[in-house]
């Protein structure tokens, strides 16, 4: 008999993150302790080999390190022993379940893809982020950065994937699913937008794409919508804004509230209640984007992850692993296929 | 002898917004009395005609509305005695300085096409949104949504027109003007921004264009740049994003504050230092987007627009024809046509 797949550990990345290694390590070694996950660990034997007699983690050595800002296409094809190359060389052997990494975001949707492969039927595998609704269920943003040119066709299939995570993550049962655009209309929005809108609205996404139609940004983060579609270069300037924005603002209020002595002392008194949102919009709270249409778990963290940011990693990892996300999406993607093959 | 053109009145169109006709009016008459630039309304008699007393107000009457969600092409071509279109109107015959709408975005902007004209050698006018920067001088964001499917040359022209924007509104010397994408190096984005990064870096733009090369939407918020360069597809998401973010922070913070009896209590004694960044944010400050490419001057103030508002548009309109504002546009766009035609 077959051990089940989500009893395979969680290979990760310890090379890869502005904090690596020490920051990542840490925080697998916790995701073992804490959530009983086991930890495959790739990294420096110079740093690494003093974590071999933790429980629940193994590590193995490599020689290779990709950097934040290589070329993520020649970085793979280079430095095949590379902590990252060996993480997902290590799902597709079937050593590990899933994989982890903080580092070189497109490196590491080139291993995943290179390494584990497309599931059929995919014409391009898309990155899905979180994104924090204060009060709320988050929402699905993607793609988030994988394709910056695409089709209203791609967009269709980021519909069908993004769905079944919002389903398999989030536990809602008919996702909304909105396409990003400029205006409620079906007219509204460029060339690409209306086409995709045109085949989403025909139920081109299965019968299992609850579409909505399109939202704005300011739809994103609020409960009015649970996934949102769009090409990769919209996507990663929404999800980066965000980042600024949200940034910008709590920067704005925690400075207001140190200006003076008097009101330092005030705030005091009021910042407790502040901390539950502040984790709600701490990026390290949702552990990481997931890469979606290649056949393996691959979660790719925000490239400033701490040591809880792994924790939630490695909890995401394992998640999807044992709620079998890949089959799920291989299943969405399917379904329309057939349908599309015996017109 | 001439009067400057400044001492006419600014066009204001009472019928369009979310609050018309009240706010809209109430902060006319403000403006006029406040700042002393005369004001003319354009709206409906059994509304209007108890403002012809007001001292530096004018009223013209009209019969029609163009509704927030109509169709623009057909309400400017259908409904000539609107409000909006009769404010375009008035600044071709000159007989206002300038135009100011809360109303139809998309109607404002034809009707100040159709009744104005392009200036010359403008492929597209674009709409020019000012983001606010907390503690900094705000950020010239063009386009936000004139143009939804561009050109690599139509950014280009963009890059002129905002840092001629940024330079009259903020008297930024030399505007650092940078083009959005998903990561600093020349070889990241999308096509359209891969092309135009080539232009822009090649001084397509001309000596006037300080262009630091690509920024990314986490940029938008800071100080890193003055003008945030992109198609009005994505510009019009990133301003709904940044607006529906603010929203959500601001909401999660207030929510927070106001928990228990106890926090509410505590609260009180910091809100008054959180006001002058509430103030920041608040699009009202701001005045409105500008029409630029156009040969007027075109205010277009946010739907949700208040009397505050509508006396920063008047004032914003006012100050750009002082500026020349046009003229310098037509300057920046100019020379660069003048150059090709030269080569």
């Amino acid at each position: 008999m077959t051990a089940p797949a989500d009893a395979l550990p969680v290979a990760v990345d310890a090379m890869g993150g502005d904090k690596a290694p020490d920051a990542i390590v840490e925080g697998a070694c916790q995701a073992a302790s804490e959530l009983g996950v086991p930890v495959l660990l790739f990294g420096e034997r110079s740093y690494l080999s003093r974590f071999s007699d933790v429980p629940g983690v193994t590590v193995e050595f490599t020689t290779e390190v990709v950097g934040m800002d290589e070329d993520p296409g020649r970085a793979v094809r280079v430095k095949r022993d590379s902590s990252l190359v060996r993480c997902a060389e290590a799902v597709r052997e079937g050593r590990a379940c899933a994989m982890v990494s903080a580092g070189n975001t497109g490196a590491a949707m080139a291993s995943a893809l290179l390494r584990m492969g497309r599931l059929s039927g995919v014409a391009r595998p898309a990155i899905a982020t979180v994104i924090p609704v204060p009060g709320s269920t988050p929402t699905v943003l993607l793609d988030s950065g994988a394709n910056v040119d695409c089709t209203p066709q791609m967009l269709v299939q980021f519909a069908q994937m993004g769905q079944v995570l919002a389903s398999e993550r989030f536990g809602i049962a008919e996702p909304r699913v909105g396409l990003l655009s400029i205006g409620e209309e079906p007219t509204k929005g460029n060339s690409l937008v209306k086409e995709a809108h045109a085949l989403l609205a025909a139920g081109a996404g299965g019968p299992e794409v609850n579409f909505v139609g399109n939202v704005e940004g300011r739809d994103v983060m609020t409960d009015h919508v649970d996934v949102v579609v769009t090409d990769g270069f919209t996507g990663n300037v929404v999800l980066k804004t965000l980042e600024g924005g949200v940034k910008a603002v709590v920067g704005g209020v925690l400075s207001a509230l140190t200006g003076s002595e008097e009101v330092k002392e005030a705030a005091k008194a009021v910042l407790p209640a502040l901390s539950p949102l502040a984790h709600e919009l701490d990026p390290d709270t949702y552990g990481g984007a997931v890469l979606l249409g290649v056949n393996g778990v691959c979660v790719i963290s925000h490239g400033s992850s701490g040591p809880r940011a792994m924790v939630n990693a490695v909890r995401v990892a394992h998640h999807a692993v044992r709620d079998g996300l890949v089959a799920r999406v291989e299943a969405a993607i399917g379904s329309t296929q057939a349908q599309v093959a015996h017109r």
